[in-house]
């Protein structure tokens, strides 16, 4: 069994060997680019971390875990189109660099390389594996179009927005580690509560993001504290507080957000002493800290030695504690 | 073993029984509205004709099939916006009908169905038809790309021409026949065979829709004759052409060329009378002529009784000669 250190430096290490080259070069340098600009590599670490806590040969999971790696930068290549981002991890996203077209079709490339990655493991898990990956991308692509819809429609609740990102973030989370609890020999109700162990920690790491946006101590590195309220966009923390403030209060809230990017500092100050007059804050956390407590016990329920656990669950408190 | 239009009815049976359907709704509708469209089916179909061609079960290469279709619909939704095609079988496009964000995430989506559609056959099967669709799927899109850098590239030759053509459009032919030809049991010598049929009669396809864009007869549904002259295409004609025209000739066919849309009449007429002059027609023809024997000559490679080879041969037969 490896340390969770170490099978970061095996993913990066065999994604720094991957030569994404090919004709025409226009299809592949963006490919490239994507790849090599890191990233926590949270998803591949997941697969090969499930595919240990099962007793499997990692190495059987590492070209599945690369895959899921690849699907997951292509989402982003299509998002930074959808979402009209210009930057992503500090850099040009794609389609600015160089343009909409190329970002289509590289991302479209990318979906299929995923693929053919992920086929290269034993004959034996492929056809788990795969319905995995297919359902975890139709998904992926529900969530994202709720979160387009969201944009325009004013009539968002709470539990609208943890499908929202149940979909868009969670499930992709819960597919890695079933693919690698398949490779690791799992059976299928193993695998499952893998599955939600991974759904769960994916929610509660979303809300994490949500709260970080607004609280971080830490400048992201290509984001600014307080984005998402500057764009109004709504997360868990907005439609709480829109959810819990009423007359005065509420017209206040109102107010904030119809402020323009030329009052940006007030806009953000207002909306956070809102948030804190209303304790957004620890609503979030309690909510994060309840998808947490489901995952662990998702975990619990998998019949292997704690010490095999271990790691990954070291690996998703480390997520639930980042500071950025 | 059934006849050709038997698998046209039963391919077209089953994809109206598909339902495409779920949540958003704003993510399913553009794929329903895609492939209730209808269109030719040739790709679905080959796959059927080859499966029974090898005396194969042709249910097991059903799903498959279609799979294979809503694989070639995924890349014309996406296609569609790149080239900014507003009409497509004599409809709006989705990216016009709805807008540019859903046509790539419906796209998407169609992808990730394709490979679940895949999946839906004998798990011995499954590696190998997962190989064909990744390894074809990321040609298309090579050849995709290919075709757009064309478009403001001076210096393609004839060569380069024929193969985007390949990637773009005649590898999926080969693969639609390659997946049939596995679930039909066909060994991997056969499976090649097949796959090389179907790339020649897909090069000679593409050469008769670039004849047929200039010479048809009849009234394409939803396209004008002489449209690819209108836009300047480099497809085969026109590069012919201009690898043929000398002195005087070459210096009429650039100006026929430089004609703005307000002259489109005089503009297509101008290119045909030069295109008549040089033959172009009957070159084109003969080109085609050749990849349709090398199909041919791939097709008689195959060890088994001839009789079993008709099906597949009228058909491609009936692709060669058609008139729209």
């Amino acid at each position: 069994m490896h340390t969770v250190e170490e099978l970061q430096d095996i993913v990066n290490q065999i994604i720094l060997e991957q030569k994404f080259e090919g004709n025409p070069p226009l299809l592949y340098e963006p490919i490239s680019y994507t790849l090599s600009q890191g990233g926590k590599r949270i998803r591949p670490l997941l697969t090969l971390l499930a595919c240990e806590m099962f007793d499997g040969n990692m190495e059987k999971a590492i070209y599945p875990a690369i895959g899921m790696e690849i699907f997951h930068n292509f989402t982003l290549l299509h998002d930074d189109i959808m979402d009209k981002a210009p930057i992503r991890r500090g850099k040009d996203t794609v389609y600015k660099k160089w343009n909409t077209n190329i970002a289509i079709l590289s991302g479209d490339t990318m979906f299929a390389l995923a693929y053919e990655y992920i086929l290269k493991t034993d004959v034996k898990f492929i056809p788990d594996i795969l319905h995995v990956l297919s359902r975890t991308a139709i998904e992926v692509c529900e969530g994202q179009q709720f979160d387009m819809n969201f944009e325009t429609d004013e009539n968002i609740c709470i539990s609208d927005y943890l499908e929202m990102i149940r979909l868009k973030t969670a499930v992709l989370l819960g597919g890695c580690l079933k693919i690698g609890a398949i490779i690791g020999g799992a059976d299928s109700k193993n695998a499952d509560n893998i599955y939600n162990f991974g759904v769960n920690i994916g929610l509660a790491f979303q809300l994490k993001d949500d709260l970080l946006d607004v609280y971080s101590a830490v400048e992201k590195f290509g984001k600014i504290t307080g984005g998402d309220i500057l764009t109004n966009k709504k997360t868990y923390l907005y439609l709480k507080a829109f959810e819990l403030a009423k007359g005065e209060r509420l017209q206040q809230l109102i107010n904030f957000y119809k402020l323009s990017d030329k009052e940006s500092e007030r806009k953000i100050s207002g909306v956070k002493t809102i948030y804190n007059e209303l304790s957004i804050d620890k609503l979030t956390i309690n909510q994060m800290q309840e998808y947490y407590d489901k995952a662990l016990d998702c975990l619990q329920k998998i019949p292997i030695d704690a010490a095999q656990k271990q790691n990954l669950l070291d690996f998703a408190q480390q997520l639930m504690g980042r500071e950025s």
